[in-house]
């Protein structure tokens, strides 16, 4: 009987013990271990060898750089995840991801996101499985909407601070996000701090999308001449609550989350051209390039104030470099023979219900503005108002 | 005594019915129940609202069809996971997978596999996690090496008769391997077959990459005037024996299965125009298009048997319906503007090592076949010989 007892007691514990490894490698999901430093050796349990071989094939001079940027992305959707994702697995030092939505099954039809994750909310889903996939990533997530008052406050603070030394900027803001609001307050942000962004939108039939960099005061910002609305001329949440949705492919969103960190990489490694404009027109498989000057009369003050800044830096170089400066922000032609064209046809543009603004020359608007909705719900909108965000941010403050 | 037994009993059995539970949740992963219909319904809880939609755009005329399709995709490594998640997730029919490799953390650069993934077959760990994303998909994998005699007959009869319905041949093989010799394998099997394959490609630097659409004595084929070869001139063995590896990234890899997939979907639910060249320079971020015709001198007999057939087909069309055909093989132009040009440079063709063959008007190549290695263990190759696959393999077969 004692033995029994003895035998039985053992056999708990044994239990007990499996258990517990059972559940913690479903919590881990089975990760690898953290590296102190990447390593060139080519062995099959170097998860960075394949990147450190771009040093030796001569593409970039010094790769492990990539673990001394901060990175911030905003929205964490169909083309977010797979950024965060590529970055991640790209080694990069760290991640700042922001978003409020929760994962659903209706996400499936794009990459990342799987089933299992259906109702947690997509920066603590997205968090989990980066880390899983690269523990050396160091990880800020928030579950919030940038577009609000006291949440804007917040996101140009983490903007500002959040970089891979607290107190530091992040090196990029990139904005995946699907609405015209959400770029709209990123731009706002990015042209009062003078941050460097990349945009991306993908058209809301899922078959064309887009990339651009901005670099305040010295290409076009978002309220310069917005390059592409998502969803132009409908209410985003008119949409969901009549029971009708947007189109969305994982392949148009592969292809867009892909040219994006490619020119992330490009950007902050230092190799090949990066793009100011780069489209994908899935229909055709047509990529156009473009670049787009700053437009002197941006509703955005802040906007205003860099390019001024900009001008004078310029105006301070010697001929020489302002020369190569400006060659490499126009590029108008390149080796391949290609020509630079814009993706908007004479009809879209005619077909566009917004008001096309005033360009200067150089400028040339892809989508409007979208027109005011006249049967939807009131709101304070950017456009409308003419005035900036932070403008309309303090009046709501002081309601 | 007797309590405390049976109290231990029954925490044992607690305990195994615990470990049970815990056991099969990791092993589903928490997956979502099959979906008998797809529809268009727009609740969150719905994963094909976002594609159905499509057809409310006005791009895809029966998107349900897509569960009609089976496709084989070989390679299952940085292009073929992602090309198989992509098709996944649209909802495809049936997925063949084949590759004979396993997941290694040095695979972690790019999209798709996990590090508890490790050790595992690609094929294995690819279902397991596909099943997981979408039930509906049926799986067929094989964890094999095509280019053997023995697997290349079970290659063949899978092809031919593993379609959605038993007995009737895959709707598309898709090329995702990162060898020649492959490559060579499966154009050998679509020339025999008369089957239409997409071949893809990432150059060893990872900066660029291609697809191609091979539609058996209709457009050239991966003999007529390969493409682009993946590490070329080096053999892919003795480069790992060596401890020196091609770079790779999860960008250009994931834009290359995008690109891909978007030309499934394009040319299997008749939408777009599909693209029988497209090639990614990510350094310029440009993309060349171009066509090519089938070489009447191609090595593959069956080749240019399948081209006497494309012939007689075409001749046998009425004139109008001719014309037709004709504009859309070539599209030398497209109303973007855009130039048709080939990837290659003039350096680029002076510096590769193999021999320009002898080609017919409309046939530029961009890599020419490599030269043999005269230090590296001699083996039967194709290219070599002049001889075809099955020639080989009755030779090897009878040795």
């Amino acid at each position: 009987m004692a033995a029994s007892v003895e035998r039985l007691q053992l056999r708990v514990q044994e239990l007990e013990v499996e258990l517990a490894q059972e559940r913690s490698r479903r919590a881990q999901g089975g990760g690898r271990a953290r590296i102190e430093k990447m390593s060139p050796e080519v062995v099959d349990s170097n998860p960075y060898s394949r990147l450190m071989a771009l040093k030796r094939m001569g593409i970039v001079n010094d790769y492990e750089k990539i673990r001394t940027f901060a990175v911030a992305i905003v929205g964490v959707g169909g083309v977010g995840s797979v950024t965060a994702e590529m970055l991640a697995r790209c080694g990069i030092g760290k991640l700042l991801l922001f978003d409020y939505d929760k994962v659903e099954l209706a996400n499936m039809n794009r990459l990342f996101f799987q089933p299992h994750q259906a109702g947690l909310s997509k920066v603590q889903a997205a968090e989990y499985t980066l880390r899983n996939i690269n523990p050396d990533v160091l990880f800020e997530v928030h579950n919030y909407n940038i577009t609000t008052v006291e949440n804007f406050q917040h996101f140009m603070d983490r903007i500002s601070n959040g970089g891979l030394e607290e107190g530091k900027p992040v090196d990029l803001v990139l904005s995946c996000v699907d609405n015209f609001e959400a770029r709209m307050t990123i731009n706002t942000a990015c042209n009062e701090l003078g941050q460097t962004w990349m945009e991306s939108g993908v058209s809301e039939n899922a078959v064309s999308g887009h990339i651009q960099l901005i670099i305040p005061g010295e290409s076009a910002c978002f309220a310069c001449a917005p390059p592409l609305v998502v969803a132009a001329n409908i209410d985003e949440k008119t949409l969901k609550r009549e029971g009708v949705c947007a189109a969305s492919l994982p392949t148009t969103m592969g292809v867009v989350a892909g040219i994006l960190v490619q020119n992330v990489l490009k950007f902050l490694l230092n190799f090949g051209t990066v793009s100011f404009y780069l489209g994908y027109n899935a229909m055709q498989d047509f990529f156009p390039t473009m670049s787009m000057k700053p437009n002197p009369q941006c509703d955005d003050r802040n906007c205003r104030k860099q390019q001024g800044e900009y001008q004078k830096k310029v105006a301070a170089l010697p001929k020489q470099e302002v020369v190569q400066e400006e060659e490499e922000i126009i590029h108008e032609d390149n080796e391949w023979g290609i020509e630079l064209v814009s993706e908007v046809s004479e009809e879209e543009l005619k077909n566009s219900s917004g008001p096309v603004p005033d360009l200067p020359e150089g400028i040339t608007v892809a989508y409007t503005i979208p027109k005011k909705q006249e049967d939807s719900v009131p709101e304070v909108t950017v456009q409308d108002s003419g005035e900036s965000l932070e403008d309309l941010m303090t009046k709501m403050k002081n309601m």
